[in-house]
């Protein structure tokens, strides 16, 4: 499959696969007018039920007539090797879906690595044809502010019957909710479930207004019973709906491009001058006696900078 | 006098200034071995009473045989042309004395340029011989994080009678703290400023422990009336013995350094990319494609460099 081959040279760790991607990616960007996608984050602790709630939200979809893409952000899964976020084992009836398409986290040494094949690959599935890209994260570190970036709209799922403590959400989480799904409001829960949702619509309610002036809403669902799962949707589409109008969607897309750029401009910049040959030597000298206040960290780096300068052939 | 024309070279716009005063500043640094000094960070809401107290306790320090340096970080002098942290009038008595040297806050348009300046500041006042440098900051923004950066110990000024909220405490500020003083504890303030105490000692108890392996300490006292002084040294004195003793003290020092270092020199790449001629009117031909999403950033982000590598003639 083409897009499959096209996000694995992205996902390369070798310049010129990423550049060869680039080059592809530039050129189908070019050829589509800028189509209309929908991305949303989709967040939550381990065990609230991730992937049953992407999988019948999928199909949910899929039924409306759309192509759904899911991804994943999992910084861990350069340590582990894997990551079981996005693992179409687990969404067994989505998987088999021509009208969907699931792509495990990518690997990388740090969460900006991650970041940045994850942003690529998402305008490979637009160009690719796929309207509305899900985006997977686990409820831990600092994934899901990346993936807050990256998103029009992010969702939160949480479980019956705790707080943020017990739901293991980090603070600060909660402020970046578009929308709160309690999820397992089935059978002998629905009554813990509804306690979840007063409580988080308190704390929702009490948090200073958005920029993009929505107000949360805090739903419940099961996703296992495929209950609710229409009044999520309908939720995202107000969401996208209202902030259409009043002109945040648009402003935060470009936002969020702007800020990748100057991101990827420093990036590349970084490595230029680390793999510039003498720096590495120069910074193993200087640093030890910038450690040791034997010369001031402002005079080491004007060193290295004209140095860097002076010395480049190319 | 010699060491506020250092000063000024260090704060100046012009880079030719800056060179001199980082040659000045290393040939002073290697000529003295590292001297031991103590870099007290001082935050508070305004109004908590910073210049009394640190008249107060800068005059406490002096009789015990010190020389005080009294610095000052003040993001938004930018904006007001001026700052009235580290102003001499509000500290008459200290100013006036010979073992003490008081500098307000560097301007600069931004936080990260102000605190470069008095990183820089603090080298040359230890150079000049001065052995506690009280590094004062206004309890909003961005700035406490700053200092406590740039800091071996961070006090926190407190007022009686309210909590984080009306004390106009931002998250985070309570954790960095390793002392937190209650001021006017003095008149019928008294018995508020006991539950101020009580309070925030129970916050503080409720933290996880720190790297440092220091319990933070609440302490009461009355700047104006000089009372309570010599306990906050004291317990200031065995902070530093302590983790002087386990090694955090050095260990911090040169992660410090080590940091610094690494933002120095991302900072003199940035400004020797953007200055590259051709680089701006690129960035200004790329950007609206970037954000429009004609082309990806990474792309983008490629060809500048690219652009940039080839075409630079030094």
């Amino acid at each position: 499959m083409l897009l499959a081959r096209a996000i694995t040279l992205v996902e390369s760790a070798r310049p010129e696969h990423q550049s060869l991607a680039r080059t592809a990616l530039d050129t189908l960007l070019a050829d589509q007018a800028a189509q209309a996608s929908f991305r949303i984050g989709i967040s939550g602790a381990p065990g609230v039920g991730k992937s049953t709630f992407i999988e019948s939200f999928g199909l949910h979809l899929i039924n409306k007539g759309h192509r759904v893409a899911v991804l994943a952000v999992d910084p861990s899964s350069a340590l582990s090797k894997g990551s079981i976020l996005g693992d179409k084992t687990r969404m067994e009836k989505l998987s088999v879906r021509d009208e969907a398409f699931i792509r495990p986290s990518p690997a990388g040494d740090s969460l900006g690595g991650v970041a940045r094949k994850t942003r690529e690959t998402i305008l490979l599935v637009e160009a690719a044809g796929y309207d509305t890209i899900l985006i997977e994260t686990v409820g831990v570190g600092q994934s899901e502010v990346t993936v807050h970036g990256m998103c029009d709209a992010f969702v939160l799922l949480l479980q019956p019957g705790a707080g943020d403590e017990l739901q293991g959400i980090k603070r600060g989480i909660v402020e970046m909710a578009d929308l709160l799904v309690v999820n397992k409001a089935d059978g002998d829960r629905e009554k813990a479930a509804n306690q979840t949702r007063a409580h988080y619509w308190n704390a929702a309610h009490l948090l200073p207004p958005k920029a993009s002036g929505w107000t949360p809403e805090v739903l419940l669902c099961s996703a296992l019973e495929a209950q609710g799962i229409a009044d999520i949707w309908d939720a995202l589409e107000r969401y996208r709906q209202q902030t259409s109008e009043n002109g945040f969607y648009d402003k935060n897309r470009t936002l969020q491009a702007k800020k990748w750029f100057r991101e990827a401009l420093m990036d590349g910049l970084t490595a230029h001058f680390f793999a510039t040959p003498g720096v590495q030597q120069l910074l193993a000298e200087l640093e030890p006696q910038v450690e040791n206040q034997l010369i001031s960290a402002y005079s080491a780096a004007e060193r290295m900078i004209r140095f860097w300068a002076g010395e480049k052939w190319y």
